[in-house]
C-alpha cells in the first residue's frame, strides 16, 4: 500500500469514527440512542501483530502527532480485531499529548499514548509500562523504518522518558533542528517504534513470557535506595535517570553515597 | 491537527456516514446492543461549578490517584450536566497516570488528567493548558481545603509540571516523606486544586475572558529566544523552567546569553 492510499484510509477511518455519531444519533430508535456503559478494565486483549501496530502508528502521526499515533497504532489494531469497546473510544482526545502535552516537553507523547493503551488492555499494566519506559530511555531510537520512505533518520539515546530531553538529545546527535521536517519524521518513527515494542511486550505478558529486559541501571538503584520508598530519606518519587538532571551531586554527596539533605542536590 | 482541519474531517465523516447509514443500520440489529460511535471533539461544554469539580476530584482520589482524580472531577461533572458522550468515557483508564505514570515521576497526573479533560471540552485547548501548567508551576499549592478535613497541609511551589519535582519540592518544604499519608493527602488536594482551576479557566474561555494570567517568566523567555522555535539554535522543545535542571549554565554561557552549543549546557 502506498503512502497516499494509507494516508487516505487513515483519514477516512478517523473521520468516519469521528463523524458518524451525529448522523446515527438522528436515525436510530430511542433505545439505540442510549449509550452503552463502558465495560470495566482491562478490555479483551488478543495477540497483536507488532509490525501492523507500527505501520498504523506511523501513518496516524500526520493526523494527531505522537500520543495519538502510538495510541491509534495499538487501539486501532485492537478495534479492528476485537471491536467493541475499543471501537467507541474517542481516540481523538489523545492529541492533547503532542510535544509532551501541548508542546510543554513533559512526558513523550509516544509513551503517554502507549501507557494509556496498555492500561486499557493489560490486567497488570505496571510491569509492561516499566519495561517500555526503560527500553525507551536506553535504546537507540527510532528503530522503525517505513517501507515507503526508508531514508535513514539519525538515532539517539534519550536516557529519559521526557519529550524535552528526548528531542534535545536527538538534535545534539543529528545536528538538526527541533522543528525541522526531519525531527517530525523522527518522532513519527519513534511513535511507531514505541507502539511496536508495546505490542511485543503486551503479547509477551499474555503469553506469560514478559521479563524486565531493560531494568533500572545500577546508579539509579543506588540513588533510589536512600531517596525512594522506604529509603532513609524517602524524599522523592520517580524512576528516571537521576544524574541526567542532577549534575551537581558531588557538592551534596562529598563522601560518595552518604549525602546530605537537599532538594536538587538530593 | 488544528481545529479547522478537524472540522473539515468531521464534515467529511458526516457525509460518508450519511452514505453508509443504511449498511450500518442493517448491521446494528438488534439496534439497542450497538455502541454509539464517539462524536467528534470538542464535546458540548456547559459552565461548571469549580467548587463542585474540586469536591468531586478530591473524593475521587482514593479510587484512582491523581490523574483519575482531576479527570473525574471535570468529566464527572460534565457527565452529570451534559450526559452523553461524557457518560460513556471509560474514566478508569486515567488511573495509568498515577505518580507521573506508573510511579515514573514524569508529568504530574493532576495535570495529565486535566489536560485530557480540557481537550475533550474546549474548542481551543492549548491556551487553557498553557495557563494551567504555568499556574501549577508558579503557585503555592495545594490551595484546596476539604470541608470535612480542614487540617492544614504544607503548600509548596513546584516550579515544574513534573511529578518528581513537585513531590521533591513538597518534601523539602514540609519535611515529610514522599510515601507518607500526608503526601497522599497533599496530592489529593493538589488534584482538586488543579481540576478547580481548570474549570475556572474553561469557564473563562467559554465566556471570552480567558487571559494568560501566569505567563512564562522572563528568564525562560530569554532561553527560548535562542533555543526554541525559530531561535538561532532551535535545539529544544518545551515550556518548562530551564534553570531548575540546567544548573550549570555558567560553563556554557560564559558571556551571559551568548552561549556555546551543548546538550545539557544548552
Amino acid at each position: 500500500m502506498n503512502r497516499k492510499r494509507r494516508k487516505a484510509l487513515v483519514a477516512m477511518g478517523t473521520a468516519l469514527g469521528a463523524g458518524l455519531g451525529g448522523t446515527l444519533m438522528g436515525r436510530l430508535s430511542p433505545a439505540a440512542a442510549a449509550p452503552l456503559p463502558s465495560p470495566p478494565l482491562p478490555w479483551p486483549y488478543v495477540k497483536l501483530d507488532p509490525a501492523a501496530v507500527a505501520e498504523r502508528a506511523y501513518w496516524s502521526y500526520p493526523d494527531g502527532h505522537c500520543m495519538f499515533s502510538s495510541f491509534a497504532g495499538l487501539v486501532g489494531e485492537l478495534a479492528e480485531k476485537v471491536g467493541h469497546p475499543y471501537k467507541s473510544f474517542p481516540m481523538e482526545v489523545m492529541k492533547y499529548g503532542a510535544g509532551g502535552v501541548a508542546g510543554w516537553g513533559t512526558l513523550c507523547g509516544a509513551l503517554n499514548g502507549a501507557a494509556a493503551a496498555i492500561y486499557l488492555a493489560s490486567d497488570d499494566p505496571d510491569p509492561v509500562i516499566d519495561e517500555l519506559f526503560w527500553w525507551y530511555s536506553n535504546e537507540k531510537l527510532p528503530d522503525f523504518i517505513p517501507e515507503e520512505s526508508p531514508a535513514p533518520v539519525a538515532p539517539s539515546v534519550s536516557r529519559s522518558p521526557l519529550c524535552h530531553v528526548s528531542v534535545a538529545e536527538w538534535c545534539a546527535a543529528s545536528g538538526l533542528k527541533a522543528y525541522s521536517k526531519e525531527r517530525n519524521e523522527r518522532c513519527a518513527r519513534l511513535a511507531a517504534s514505541t507502539a511496536r515494542y508495546a505490542a511485543q511486550i503486551l503479547n509477551a505478558q499474555r503469553a506469560g513470557t514478559l521479563t524486565l529486559a531493560h531494568p533500572a541501571p545500577d546508579d539509579v538503584k543506588r540513588c533510589r535506595a536512600c531517596h525512594e520508598r522506604k529509603g532513609a530519606m524517602e524524599n522523592i518519587r520517580g524512576k528516571m535517570h537521576c544524574t541526567q538532571c542532577h549534575t551537581d551531586l558531588e557538592a551534596s554527596h562529598p563522601d560518595g553515597e552518604s549525602g546530605k539533605s537537599g532538594t536538587r542536590g538530593g
